[in-house]
């Protein structure tokens, strides 16, 4: 059985793995450079919805019913759904799976909520409280313009800061099964939320930075490890601005992670004036961690990574309220035994 | 160790225990039939706080700080926090606990999160991942009215069937301690996003009631309970009208629970042209179950309750949009050992 080690993490003794995941991106996302690794590109934003919302809604409901379908499990053979997304209210997730047969617990930790999801899903399946649960989460680029910014049709400026919402969505199947050749989960480390005054909304990685670091350096000291205990240690969208400070801040802290370090953010896209500092939203890391780093997981390419979705906790109300820009990230530490 | 049992339920073998509640409540809900089991009753429903958002959060790290004050522990023996409220990406709750050093799981399920936050919160602990961990959620009446509906100031005409939304921020200490004298979580059964078509946003007690008759059969299937086994069955804000339709939907399924049964939106409120059929939001069963139901389980008054928080799961987008109202409820068991 798995237990606290440290302030902040539980390591696992079971280890659940992860058994089967399913990505789908928009087109933009498809023809970016991981374009080989999402199981499902959809030829048209909208899928065929009559709204964005009903779209994002589409592609999670996608992702959980396909990634149980390749398990070949019923939906009572899922204990639960841990998932959550950008939209006010989680209508997106609550929608995607209202005509799933699966008690479903709601989150929100902004672009956070691939991690927190798994948390908690692993964590479940450790405790034998589930033999499997599904861990999702989803974004849509012009759901959340529409919600967060400006009418696409406005056309606003973007800053060099700015990044593109991910349209798309990932679910993964966690399980106590453990098929050999899957990866398994081996720590759980649960972020705080952090508050460094950060008011640009146009800047949200760096805005996310610290809560990114005060969990990176939480994981290292409560779990002993150092960086180049890891493969790969991927944040979920710091982008290129919030990935450089990443690097350098931890680098103050003592921590090298300049060799190993990713942000999902900064590979998904073809770096151009529309994404500037790359890409956002829950959806980010979601495929690009169930797209390329688990496929390249199961290649062994990657034996030993850390994924830690990292999320900025403003709304458009808090903002013209003139808070700053508060940030969590949680990390989950995956192997290939 | 506690164990799934039937499709939807963990039986509790530990059995966690609350051992400290907190209640903070505004001046209408302060003036009410429970008055005298709230721990704090605001005299401004802005609690010094220029907006009502910032008031919310300020009502909600109060909860938070008292209660773990009441348990004299420090920040850093509190393993979790799990926690949300109703505004846009959780902003109660996040700025409520930014200066709060324990990590925190944000988490949305509508009116159903007093629940939600308490099932999480005990399970870690159940399995032995926190020894302390705390459950909290909020709401507040006009930062719901601006968000949901119209500026206070339009002077919007209520319905029979429209509830209002209670100030007021719950939260509860779970612990492995098992003080004599305390409650114990003994079941805990997750429910599903149900819906069933209703589109009516002012009656959204009928939109919850579905929901909480299916999470209610599910864990009397589950557990071979019935209502006789429970002194006290709380749903969380179905208010009058879905009370009514509860109880008679439960009759129709072969259960009848109309002689312990209570709705905590039913019961919070003085009845006048006002509330018109009762309580809602997070903080109505959180400020319900915090306050009047806990303090009358340590006096023994209830000795086995189970509590069922109830969400309706729409946003302001999505009634635009034409959609239905699902709804989720998740029941918690407590009993006094």
């Amino acid at each position: 059985m798995g237990k606290r080690i440290g302030n902040q993490t539980i390591q696992m003794d079971l280890k659940p793995s992860i058994e089967f995941t399913t990505s789908v991106v928009g087109p933009k996302e498809g023809a970016g450079p991981l374009s080989e690794y999402f199981d499902i590109i959809l030829t048209d934003d909208t899928n065929g919805q009559d709204s964005f919302e009903k779209a994002e809604s589409s592609m999670m409901n996608r992702a959980i019913v396909e990634t149980i379908s390749k398990a070949q499990l019923e939906d009572k053979e899922v204990n639960y759904i841990f998932g959550g997304d950008l939209l006010n209210q989680l209508t997106a997730s609550h929608f995607a799976i209202r005509d799933i047969d699966i008690p479903f617990f709601g989150l929100y930790g902004a672009c956070s909520t691939m991690t927190e999801s798994l948390s908690l899903a692993s964590l479940m399946v450790e405790a034998g409280f589930a033999v499997n649960a599904i861990a999702t989460t989803s974004s849509h680029f012009s759901s959340s313009e529409r919600q967060f910014r400006f009418p696409l049709e406005y056309g606003a400026q973007r800053k060099v800061t700015s990044q593109w919402t991910v349209t798309g969505s990932g679910a993964m199947l966690v399980s106590n099964k453990k098929t050999k050749g899957k990866p398994v989960v081996t720590f759980i480390t649960t972020g705080k939320v952090k508050d460094y005054d950060i008011t640009d909304v146009n800047n949200m990685g760096a805005a996310m930075v610290p809560a990114a670091v005060d969990t990176l350096k939480a994981h290292f000291e409560d779990t002993g490890k150092n960086p180049s205990d890891y493969d790969l240690i991927a944040t979920g969208d710091l982008g290129s601005v919030g990935g450089d400070l990443m690097v350098k801040l931890m680098k103050e802290y003592g921590y090298d992670i300049s060799k190993n370090y990713i942000d999902c953010g900064d590979q998904i896209f073809i770096k151009d004036n529309t994404v500037c500092a790359g890409g956002s939203g829950c959806g980010c890391s979601a495929v690009v961690d169930c797209g390329y780093i688990y496929k390249e997981m199961l290649k062994k390419k990657f034996k030993k990574v850390l994924l830690m979705s990292t999320g900025a906790l403003m709304s458009t109300t808090s903002s013209l309220q003139g808070e700053s820009i508060p940030g969590i990230a949680h990390a989950v530490a995956l192997e290939m035994e």
